[in-house]
C-alpha cells in the first residue's frame, strides 16, 4: 500500500482532530494549524480517546506514534505535507480562501483533500491555481473508529486522484468511496439527512419522544446496518423471489399517503428545546464523555464481530479491520528479540479490554489464555511459523496448557507477557509464559504451554527443519541456563517447588 | 414475566415464520394457519434458521420448544391462544376479514396483534366487536434476532392492553416499544421510507451504485446505530456544547438546495431493472441463502459483542439479550444432575460459534476454556454458589486450569461437557472437565480445574459452610469411586499414565 510520509491538518476540532489521531497512530508525522485558543487540548483529548480504543481494537503492532506539531500559519503547516487535508467550519468563502493559501505553499504532488460534509467540490476548487489535486474526504465521526472516507471530486479534479487517495487511505484502516458525480452533501448525509427531516416530525408531531425513536433504530435495523447496508438487506427480504420481485412491490408504497411529511419541518425554538429535554432524559445523568466511552468500546466490540463473521474471513468493516491488521504485521519491524540472549522474550503488550470483564468485575477466565495464545502466537512467527508457513501445510498445535492465576487483572489494565521457552527438539517445544502488570511488573497469571509440529496436510506430528527448526532450537540453547520459572512443571494441586527439574 | 402460554399465528411467511419461531423457542405451543401450499415447508425453514443462530446466540438453558401444528381454519388455530399474531398480506380488507372470523372464536381474554408494516390499527379493528384486545405489533426481519416490535393503538384499543402486550414479549428476549400515537407505517417504517426514497434518487441519478451505497451505511452509521440511534448519536456529536447548540446549527441546513430529493421518485421499469442489476453484481454471486447465513452469524457477533457492553452490563440489545437469559436461567428446570449418583455431572451442551474458528479453521485456543468455564459455573450454580451467593459475597475462583487438546473442533459442531469431581474439602474444589462431540461422544479436549473458595470482600480464602459445602463434599464422596480421569494429575510433558492415584 502507498503510505502518507508526512500529513497536515488545517482546524483541529472534533474532526480535524479524529483525522489526526488517525494519521498519527498509523506512524505518521502530522502539522497542525487551527487558530482556536484550545485547539491543543481539544485535540490531545481526541487523540487520547483514540489511542484507548486502539489499545482495545487491536493487538497488532502499532507503529511507534507519529510526531504532531502546531504551526502558526497554513503556509508553514503544509510545506512537507503528502496529505493535507481541511476540516475549518463549514463556510464557502473561508474554505476557499484557506485552501488558495495552502497550495500556494504546498508540494506539487501533495494532495488536498476537504472534510466538508456538504460543500461541492467544484465550488471550493474554483480559485485554486492547481485543482487537480484537490477533492472531498468526508470522513465520519469518531473519525479514529469508522473507516468511511467519502471521496467526491470537482470538475477539476483529475481522476487520478481519487484513486491515490483511496490507496494512500488503506494503510490508516479507512475505507475510500468514490462517489461518481457530486451533489451537495454527497452519500451519506443525503441519507442521515432525509432520516433526520422524517425524525423531526415524528417528534414534532408527538408520535413518540427521542428515546422510542432511537430504540426503534437500534433494537431493529441499526443492528442490520452495522454490517449490510440498505440494497443487501432488501436482497435477502426478498427472498426467493429475487429483487426485481421485491422491488416491484415497492412501487406503489411510495405513493401512500405518508409521503405528505417529505416537507420540510420548521425547526423552531420550540421543537428545540422539546428534543434538547428528552434527550437530557435519554441520557439518564450519563455525561457526554460517558457516552463517548460507551460509544467507542461497543463499536471495538462491533468491529471484533464483524471481523470474526463470514466464517472467520470477516465482513464489511471487519474484513476491513483484518486487512489493517495484517498491514501492521507487515510493516512491523522485525521483533527486537534476540534469539541468542539468556533472557525471556518480552512478545506482547495489551490492555485489558471491556469485553474481557465478567459479571465480577475481574477478566474472564478464558481472556488469560487468549493472552498466552496471542503471545505464543509471537513466538511463532519470530521463529518464521508464520502465516505462510501455515499455507505451506506446516504448524505448531498446542496440545497441553497449564495456566496459574496469581492475581486478577482489571478493566484497561496494562498488560506484558514474557515467554521462556523451558525445552525443544525437533517436534516439541516447552514454553512458559508470564502475564506481568505493565506498571508495577507483578506477576499476575502464569501459562504453561506443550506445542507439537505437524504436518497439517497429514493430520500428525512431523518434525520442523530448516530455519524454523534451527532458531527453536537456538532459542532453547539461550534459554537453557535461566532459572525454571516458579510454577513451571506442576501438576494441579502439586506442592510448591513440585516439578523443578 | 408474564408469559404467553399458547400462541397462534395466522399467517406463516418470512415474518409469521419469525413469529413462530420465537415462541417456539421460547418454549411456547404454537397453532398455526395458512393456506399457502408450500406453508409448512417455509415456517420449516425460518424455524430451521431460528434454531441455528440461538445455538450460537445463548448457552443459557433453552426450555424445550413448544409444539408447532398447523391447522385447516384460523378458527381452530385461534381458540386456545393467548397471542395472536395475525401475519397476513398488507389488504385492508383482506386483514379486516380475518380479524373479524378470529375474534369470535378466540378466548375473550386473548390478545391480538397484527405485523402491518403500515396500516392504521383503527382503520384494522373498524369491524370488531371487541377491538380494545387489539393492536398492531410490527416487528422486524429477521423476527427471531432483531429483538423490536413496535406497538400501536387503534382508537379502540385499551391503554392496558400495550401494556399487557409489552410484558408478554419480554420473556420471548423481544423490546416491545409503545409508539404515543397512530399514523401509517409508524416509526421504523417512517425512517427506513425517507431513507429508502433518497436512496432510490441517489441510484436513479447515477450518484452511486447500490455497493457503494450499501458501503457508506454499514462502514460509518450502520455502526453507530447498532448500538445508539439518532439523538444520542448527535447528543455526543455536540460534544460539551450540548445538545441546544448542536440542534441550533442544524435549522439552517434544512433549508439548504439538497430538500428538492423530498419529491417522490418514480420506481419504474428501467429503475427496477438497474438496481436489481446493481445489486447482482453486488451479490457477487453468493445466495439468499448464504447472505442469511451470514447476516445471522454477523447479527449474534454484533448483539454479543453489546451484551459485554458498558464494562459488562450489557448496552442495548446486548442488556435485553443478558435480560433474556437471566430469565431462561431463572425458568430453566433445576439440573437434573444427581449430587449423589456415582457418574460425571453432564452440565452443558453447546455448538462451536464462528466467533470461535481461527484462521486455521480451527476453534480457537481460548474458546475451549470458555467452553470449560461455562461448565464450571453450571456446577457451582448446581452446589449453590450461584449469583446470588456471589452477590453475598463468597465465591469460588479457579486459581489453576490444565488443558489437554486431544482432537479438534469444527465450525457448528455439537459439543457436552461432562464434569468429575477429583476432591473436595472446605476451601479447595478439584474437578475434571471432558468436552465430548455430541455426536460421536469422542473425547475432543480435558480441562482439569482447582477452585478456591473465597470471601470476595477480605479477598483472600475461606472455608465454604451450609449447603454449599454439604453439596460439594456429597459430589466429592459420590465420585470418589469412580476411575481416575486419563490424563487427570498430569504435569506438562509428564508421561502418559503419571498422575493416577
Amino acid at each position: 500500500m502507498m503510505g502518507i510520509g508526512k500529513a497536515a491538518c488545517i482546524g483541529g476540532g472534533v474532526i480535524g482532530g479524529g483525522w489526526i489521531a488517525r494519521f498519527l497512530l498509523a506512524g505518521i508525522d502530522v502539522a497542525v494549524h487551527d487558530p482556536h485558543p484550545q485547539a491543543e487540548r481539544i485535540v490531545g483529548e481526541v487523540v487520547a480517546n483514540a489511542e484507548k480504543a486502539y489499545g482495545m481494537l487491536t493487538t497488532a503492532p502499532l507503529p511507534k506514534p507519529g510526531k504532531l506539531t502546531f504551526r502558526k500559519t497554513a503556509e508553514e503547516t503544509v510545506a512537507d505535507a503528502d496529505w493535507i487535508q481541511e476540516s475549518v467550519p463549514e463556510q464557502l468563502e473561508l474554505k476557499r480562501g484557506i485552501l488558495t493559501a495552502i497550495e500556494r505553499a504546498a508540494r506539487p504532488d501533495a494532495l488536498i483533500g476537504s472534510s466538508t460534509s456538504g460543500l461541492l467540490p467544484t465550488d471550493l476548487q474554483r480559485d485554486m491555481a492547481r485543482p487537480e489535486r484537490f477533492f472531498v474526504a468526508h470522513p465520519y465521526n469518531p473519525v479514529y473508529l469508522l473507516p468511511l472516507v467519502e471521496l467526491v471530486a470537482g470538475e477539476k479534479t483529475s481522476p487520478a486522484t481519487l484513486f491515490k487517495a483511496q490507496g494512500m487511505l488503506a494503510p490508516l484502516g479507512m475505507k475510500g468511496v468514490i462517489i461518481s458525480k457530486e451533489i451537495e452533501a454527497f452519500v451519506g448525509d443525503r441519507l442521515l439527512e432525509a432520516l433526520w427531516r422524517e425524525a423531526l416530525w415524528l417528534i414534532r408531531d408527538g408520535i413518540c419522544d427521542v428515546e422510542t425513536l432511537d430504540d426503534v433504530i437500534r433494537y431493529s435495523f441499526g443492528l442490520r446496518w452495522a454490517q449490510m447496508g440498505l440494497f443487501q438487506t432488501y436482497r435477502i427480504a426478498g427472498g426467493e423471489a429475487g429483487m426485481r420481485h421485491f422491488l416491484a412491490q415497492f412501487g406503489p408504497c411510495l405513493q401512500w399517503p405518508w409521503t405528505k411529511l417529505t416537507d420540510v419541518v420548521d425547526l423552531d425554538d420550540a421543537l428545540i428545546e422539546k428534543i434538547a429535554r428528552q434527550s437530557d432524559d435519554q441520557a439518564a445523568g450519563l455525561s457526554v464523555r460517558a457516552l463517548e466511552r460507551i460509544r467507542d468500546e461497543n463499536l471495538v466490540g462491533i468491529l471484533h464481530a464483524l471481523q470474526a463473521g463470514n466464517g472467520g474471513e470477516g465482513w464489511g468493516a471487519g474484513k476491513l479491520l483484518k486487512d489493517f491488521e495484517a498491514h501492521l504485521w507487515a510493516s512491523a519491524e522485525k521483533p527486537e528479540a534476540d534469539v541468542s540472549a539468556a533472557r525471556p522474550l518480552r512478545l506482547m503488550e495489551t490492555k485489558v479490554s471491556p469485553a474481557w470483564i465478567d459479571y465480577n468485575g475481574h477478566m474472564t477466565e478464558h481472556r488469560y489464555l487468549q493472552v498466552f495464545a496471542d503471545s505464543t502466537d509471537a513466538l511463532l512467527r519470530l521463529i518464521g511459523a508464520d502465516m505462510a508457513y501455515v499455507e505451506a501445510g506446516h504448524a505448531y498445535y498446542t496440545v497441553e496448557t497449564h495456566i496459574r492465576h496469581l492475581g486478577q487483572a482489571r478493566l484497561g489494565q496494562g498488560l506484558t507477557c514474557a515467554c521462556q521457552v523451558l525445552s525443544a527438539d525437533d517436534k516439541r517445544l516447552h514454553i512458559f509464559h508470564r502475564l506481568h502488570d505493565a506498571e508495577t511488573g507483578t506477576v499476575i497469571a502464569t501459562g504453561e504451554h506443550m506445542l507439537l509440529h505437524v504436518d497439517a496436510g497429514a493430520g500428525r506430528a512431523a518434525p520442523a527443519s530448516g530455519s524454523v527448526l534451527e532458531t527453536v532450537l537456538r532459542l532453547a540453547k539461550a534459554h537453557a541456563g535461566l532459572p525454571l520459572p516458579e510454577g513451571a512443571g506442576r501438576r494441579i494441586g502439586g506442592k510448591p517447588g513440585e516439578g523443578a527439574r
